[in-house]
């Protein structure tokens, strides 16, 4: 059965890739291009994403938002950054109130 | 602490709040305005995420990742979208070698 | 000596290449893909020049805004849309003075 | 009767705006926020024309194309780029046959 935890294994697989060689790993290959390629990749899924969604096409959606989501992952990789930054963040939004909620999004 | 495990404890809270008063909460005002909203929203986010990557400011690229997750929720939600689907499209990339991984993309 | 004129010229290229072959015209492969792919390609186009203007290169910032027009005009070839009520939307924004200009921004 | 040189006039009334009151123009507004936001504000109105010529809405494609123009001639400015190189390179598209368009768009 899959769940969120997938993220994490997939991150563990991501960061296993970081030296392998460019022509036989896509994400190598990603890694190797840089933060600003890793972002418009990111923001690309993104759109494509949008569009799935409006278009009310489920099975692509899914897709899309698979595909934004492991490009989400290398940038963090590339980034230096550590997802459990992002794991709080997301922590610190349940259980609040709605308008805690509203509240804690606007600090932001 | 925190793991990617937050995100599915995100999805009941999403979900618990669908019916919730949107004067009084953001989920439930943003699922009231509907896909095209939510999905601009994530688009918006997305490109919020990669604009601050490439300024190198790690603090807001975990606040702006925090978002696009959370927007890319809310609309699996609006979207009827079961988060399985995403999870189980995760789980093929890993394990897989390095072209095996690039083939599973592009056949997408 | 090249001014705004030019994307008229481009627009009446962009309707000439509608009937062409999608194997010999990019412009006429693009127009048979349809509107979502099309309205994809702006999206990427615009996260480009965004990521490009961050990144403070000007030339790549050139290009890429060539490219988010082409696509755009491209979009709205696509969508049949008359340019007219785009050019007379952002008629409606000089001569205004700034309050106006934000009014009128705001009640779109 | 509007045309594309409305883009001219507005690029001069964005230059003019420059020193304006950031509190009674959104012009200087944005342009005291400097180039990440406005850059960020070129990839969310892409974004918006891009769902609404998804949806079919062509009164709202034309609104948000405006807003994407406005935006991008107002990055443009933020970035000190000389509006005649786009020009120069969309110049560069018109009268090309079909192959040729796609190799030069290939090669930027």
């Amino acid at each position: 059965m899959s769940d969120a935890a997938v993220l994490e294994r997939l991150l563990a697989t991501i960061a296993a890739r970081k030296d392998a060689n460019p022509s036989e790993s896509y994400t190598a290959k990603l890694l190797a291009r840089g933060v600003p390629k890793i972002a418009q990749k990111v923001g690309e899924e993104a759109v494509e994403t949008a569009i799935e969604a409006v278009r009310g096409d489920r099975a692509a959606l899914a897709s899309e938002s698979a595909d934004l989501l492991y490009h989400l992952l290398v940038l963090w990789t590339a980034s230096g950054l550590d997802p459990a930054e992002v794991w709080s963040k997301l922590e610190a939004r349940i259980g609040t109130s709605g308008l805690a909620e509203k509240a804690a999004r606007e600090e932001q």
